[in-house]
Formats: C-alpha cells, sequence, structure tokens
C-alpha cells in the first residue's frame, strides 16, 4: 500500500520531475499531482510520467497528505502563505532547497507539520527535460529538524527519502548551511570566478582540467544567487579559501619549491579521502 | 614504412607510457625503446606492449632518430647535457612537458634538432598503470617553434601528432606558457586551495559539484610544484582570479542580488562556449 494517497509537488523542474518520476517508480503514492507556471512543463512532466495530473493553479495542492516544495527558495517562500491555507490541517509539507536556516525557520511557523530537507542529487542542468527516476539513488539527504518538528512528519519524510535510495543525514539548519557553504556554495563560487578569470580568446585551448573545474559554472545563474544569498555562511568560506590560495601564491612568487610541494601534497592527500 | 627507424622515449610513464602504445599501434617506429629509472616500469612497459626495448640507461638512446622526453621538467633539465652526447647528430629530439618557455630555450642550446610539443592530455593519474593508446587521439598538441627549429624537426613531429589523432596548434613557447596559466595551472592551483579550505569533517557531506572541481587535486604534487613554479604567468593569472572572486564576494556580503546574478550569469555563458 502507498504510504502517501496523494502527493503535490509545487515546482516540477529537475528536482520535483525526478522526484514525481521516482515515487511514482517506487510506488510510494496513491496519486501524484504536479503544480507548475507552465503548461508545457505539464504536459511533458505527464508525458514523462513524473505526475499523474498537473495544474498552473495552486489550489491543486488542497487534497494532499504531502506536500513538496521544490520550487526556487524565493518563489516557496513567496507562496507559502497562500499554500498554507489550501493544504488539509494534517498535510505533511517537505522542501528539496539547497539552503535550510531561512527557509525552515520561516516555513515551520507556516506549516505546522513542516520538515525540511535537502537531497544532494541534481546537476548543472535545469528543468524537467532533465528529470530522471534514478537521480536521487545513493544520494545523501540530509533532513533538519528543530525543536518544533513533528515527530511523525519527520519520520515518514525520512521514510520516503530512504525509499527512494537515499542515505539519510539529520542536521539542524544551522550545521547544513555552514556545511554546505564550504562542500557546495563554495565550490560554485569559485568555478564562476574561475571561468570568469580565463580570456575567451584562451578557451579553445582547454583541456578536461578547466572542463571539470568549471562544470558547475553552468548552473543557473539566477538561482544560485538566491542559494548563495541564502546562506550567510558564504562570506567566512570563501575567507578560508582565499587563505588557502595566498599561501600558495605566495610559494609560487618566492619559487619556494618545498613549501609549495608541501601545500599541493596535504591538499592531495585530502582529495584522496573523497574518492 | 615506419617514419621513424628508432623511438627512444626517455621516462616511461602516464605520457611516455601511452605514447609507446600509440607509436606502436600505428605503427610510426620500426622501434620503441624506454629508459626509465625503475626496472618494475621497464617490465611493465614492455608487458603491455609500451615498449619493444627497455633499458635503465641513457645510453640506450643512441641510435635513435627521435628521442621523446617524457620525464619530469627538472628531470630533462638534468639529463639534457648527457643525452646530447649520447644520441645520433641528426636525431630529432622532442618533450611533452606542460611549460614550455624555459625548457625549450634551454633544450634548444643542448640539441640542435629540438622542437617543443605539449599535448594537452593526460589525468590526475600518474604512471605507466594508466597508459592508455587512445590518451591523445581527439586532443590538441601544441607545437612550440623559435627561430632557431629546424624545419624537418618541426614537420616531423607534427606529423607524429598529427598521426596520433591530435590536432596541432603552433604558438610561441611564451603565447603557450601565458594561455597554459589560465586554461590549465590556474585551475590546478584553484583546485588544490579549495579542498584545502574544505574541513576535513564536513567531506563527508560532499556532491558532485565538490568532486568535479577538486579532481585534479588528486595530481602528483611535486610533478605540479614543478610545473607552477616553471611558468612565471602564474602569479598574473592567480591576481585575475582574485579579482574575479572578488567582486562575488562583495556582491554576496551587500546582498545586491542583481549584481551578482550578473557576476554568475556572464560566468555560465563564457562557460557554454567551452561545451
Amino acid at each position: 500500500m502507498p504510504i502517501f494517497k496523494r502527493v503535490a509537488i509545487v515546482g516540477v523542474g529537475l528536482i520535483g520531475g525526478s522526484l514525481g518520476l521516482a515515487i511514482k517508480g517506487k510506488k510510494i503514492a496513491g496519486k501524484v499531482i504536479g503544480v507548475s507556471r507552465h503548461q508545457r512543463t505539464i504536459n511533458f512532466a505527464r508525458k514523462i510520467g513524473a505526475i499523474d495530473e498537473g495544474s498552473l493553479e495552486l489550489k491543486a495542492v488542497k487534497d494532499a497528505d504531502l506536500l513538496i516544495l521544490a520550487a526556487p527558495i524565493e518563489t516557496i517562500l513567496k507562496l507559502s502563505g497562500q499554500l498554507s491555507k489550501l493544504i488539509k490541517k494534517d498535510c505533511i509539507v517537505t522542501d528539496v532547497a539547497s539552503t535550510k536556516k531561512e527557509i525552515v525557520s520561516k516555513l515551520e511557523k507556516v506549516f505546522p507539520n513542516f520538515v525540511g530537507a535537502h537531497p544532494l542529487a541534481g546537476s548543472e542542468k535545469r528543468g524537467i527535460d532533465f528529470a530522471k527516476k534514478g537521480l536521487f539513488n545513493g544520494s545523501l539527504c540530509i533532513i533538519t529538524a528543530t525543536g518544533n518538528t513533528s515527530l511523525k512528519a519527520k519520520n515518514k519524510v525520512t521514510f520516503l527519502w530512504r525509499k527512494l535510495g537515499c542515505r539519510i543525514s539529520t542536521l539542524s539548519a544551522s550545521e547544513h548551511d555552514r556545511i554546505m557553504a564550504f562542500v557546495s556554495h563554495l565550490p560554485h563560487i569559485i568555478a564562476f570566478s574561475l571561468i570568469g578569470a580565463v580570456p575567451q580568446k584562451y578557451l579553445g585551448f582547454s583541456a578536461s582540467g578547466l572542463r571539470d573545474t568549471t562544470r558547475i559554472a553552468s548552473s543557473d545563474a539566477l538561482l544560485w544567487a538566491e542559494i548563495l544569498l541564502s546562506n550567510s555562511n558564504c562570506p567566512q568560506a570563501i575567507e578560508a579559501f582565499e587563505k588557502n590560495l595566498k599561501q600558495i601564491k605566495i610559494a609560487i612568487k618566492n619559487k619556494d619549491r618545498q613549501v609549495l610541494a608541501h601545500l599541493l601534497e596535504s591538499a592531495r592527500r585530502k582529495r584522496e579521502t573523497i574518492q
């Protein structure tokens, strides 16, 4: 028997669409409803079997027992008031946003059964066209809980992500954001800065090194501006990076081979631990 | 008929070994001789068919009509005097080093038939164990020529790399190094600095973004210390990067969404041009 009768997904893009595909594939819900601003998205999502029904209107969420907010952060915050009036009283609400502190503190005031989640899956691509059923399989999903989080909501959302093949880690929203500033948001900032620094006329000479280090600079710019601005730990992560870069720069300028080799070797060893 | 009777490769690692495999695969040489400091490397290279004969001694190069220097830069510079006394007078000499200005200026004084080359292929792996025949296929190979370069040597080396499946670009050694500072050496510096900045205890939360941006930080540290120190353009490339990063940092600190989105979007567009 499905654990949810009716799941509503607001925002049927890469993540929302992949969630629909995975939830339907695993028969976790009786029905999956998708809400999007674009009829094309709804049509495409239905065609690939990511949703059973689609709507341009928020009120389509009304009978859901699980509401998944998979739109960009600002959109979620903007719609949350309206959505809270439309859903059933006992509807569990979760999200998939890349930062958690701001969104959790705001949404748990609006939705009594809210629990935040962040699956560490995705890509530099965006939109329903790139949705795939196995996107979350083998990924880590971080569940954020606070003193106010309903245990039932937390358990159901945890169960959902486990069913989709995720390992689960539970963190506070603050811990989540501090960690993500370093392991996700900083690499994006760096990738955007790096490609910006390379003169256009040199790009024809690039090989796999530049391509890999800057792949995530193909990510959606507006979405990432929102993410970076919603994580107050980013400046601290940038400064830690700048400090490291400065050490390497000084060793290069001083032609200090021993210090340089030592700095690179410590970095190399650390990198080996994340094979 | 093979275009070279006898090719000697000094340094039978990832690049030297892959060269041996490709040269033998394409029947470009009558015989391929490998010189290494390690008997294990020679045995392994013979076993996989990267060389026909191997030796621990430099004098094995003596009858070659093409000598390929595929050892690290400092080793090449150190051995060049001895090698010049061992080779035939008309032996063509080339190298595969990642920086060119220093090595070309020194080696063309030692070898009358020297022409520098740099195939933009490789990986973060090192050693004969990772050698593969198709490593250069589809890559760009930069040939550096100076006013002193023998046209015959240049043509033969160009022909060699074309035969191995490379596109060819001819640059001065200075142009080569300036471009590589941005498209190859800077990404390595950034990758090493980035992984260094992430607290060890956060690494378990990393996803594909951090993995991709830091893949090349698994590269050999000593080799890269040598490369970075032999390219005088690195500090300039770092400073261009720092300037870009600072703009993004300021936009984040000022919570200036419009400026931040604009900076990220310009970077994203540039990145799209190197698909």
